[in-house]
């Protein structure tokens, strides 16, 4: 069984997820949608009229120490818990010199400077996370992030990532996408 | 202008590299070819009946620090030097044990243990080589590396092989193919 996970992002009109905002934080917009199916795979049978499909890959750590990787897999939850029926989407690319850092440079932003790992772990479990890789398939982002939290989690999620979105790597940010979602069988929201 | 660019190597008949000796060092073999063409970009029109067509991307370095990327620029050559008419293709693939580790261990076991950079620092630039990724894209092989040399450098090129596959890195390689190929337009060879 591969780590190696593919999954699409259908913007479109059908799916569990209902958008409730979407907006751009940096670069160019994505279409306005009223909903985003996840879905596992490949072969995608895209949906007529679907306004955009975002694709990415789950794969390996490449920043996290043997250390940290412990910590997060004693403290993260997974996706689908029933409570969660608050989900974000950001997709997000990083500037050429962000990549064309050598991977110790890369690291030391992440971690040593920005803290992308400690000053997130205060959020878990109540947040959970999955990050797909786009960058190299030659996707328009270099990450798909999902999040899922309780609607009580709302303002937690909102505090995650303004801490982020203050760092040093963020700097490094020249497209992110803002998409807030609610699952449509998650009760009265 | 990306650092990621796709390239496909298309097994065939036809092609500017002649296929000189096709070997399965560790798991499946590839069906042998007579040629292999080098094919830049994601739109490949596949040959007919060409056996087989691996498929990577050039992307960011994972490994190398900031001063390891500095000695490499200053040292290594490019691909297509008229004199290099000898090539090899490496496609190879890691055990999920590899890849289950974290960054710092794989980073430790590649360089502070196996030297891949250090050690390989004496055959540049007689020896250029370039890196594709295909283990994001669902590819059989996680790697392909495509080396290229002067006829006169050949057994230079299989003393590096044997020191990196002595290595204790090369102990996670669960896949790997041996391709040598000499450029038809490329002399008397």
């Amino acid at each position: 069984m591969s780590m190696v996970q593919s999954v699409a992002f259908v913007g479109g009109t059908a799916g569990p997820w209902r958008v409730r905002s979407m907006r751009a934080i940096a670069g160019a917009p994505l279409a306005s949608v009223s909903a985003v199916d996840v879905v596992p795979g490949n072969e995608v049978a895209v949906q007529v009229g679907a306004p955009w499909v975002l694709r990415g890959v789950t794969s390996h750590a490449r920043y996290v120490t043997q250390g940290e990787s412990a910590t997060l897999r004693a403290v993260q939850a997974g996706l689908g818990r029933p409570e969660a029926t608050h989900a974000a989407m950001l997709p997000i690319s990083k500037s050429e010199a962000w990549w064309a850092l050598a991977q110790d440079e890369r690291r030391a932003i992440f971690e040593e400077r920005s803290r992308h790992v400690a000053g997130t772990l205060r959020y878990l479990p109540a947040i959970s996370r999955r990050l797909h890789h786009g960058r190299d398939l030659g996707e328009p982002f270099d990450f798909v992030t999902w999040f899922e939290h309780a609607p009580e989690h709302d303002a937690l999620f909102d505090e995650l990532l303004e801490m982020l979105r203050a760092t040093e790597e963020w700097r490094y940010v020249v497209r992110e996408i803002d998409v807030r979602l609610v699952r449509e069988d998650g009760g009265p929201y």
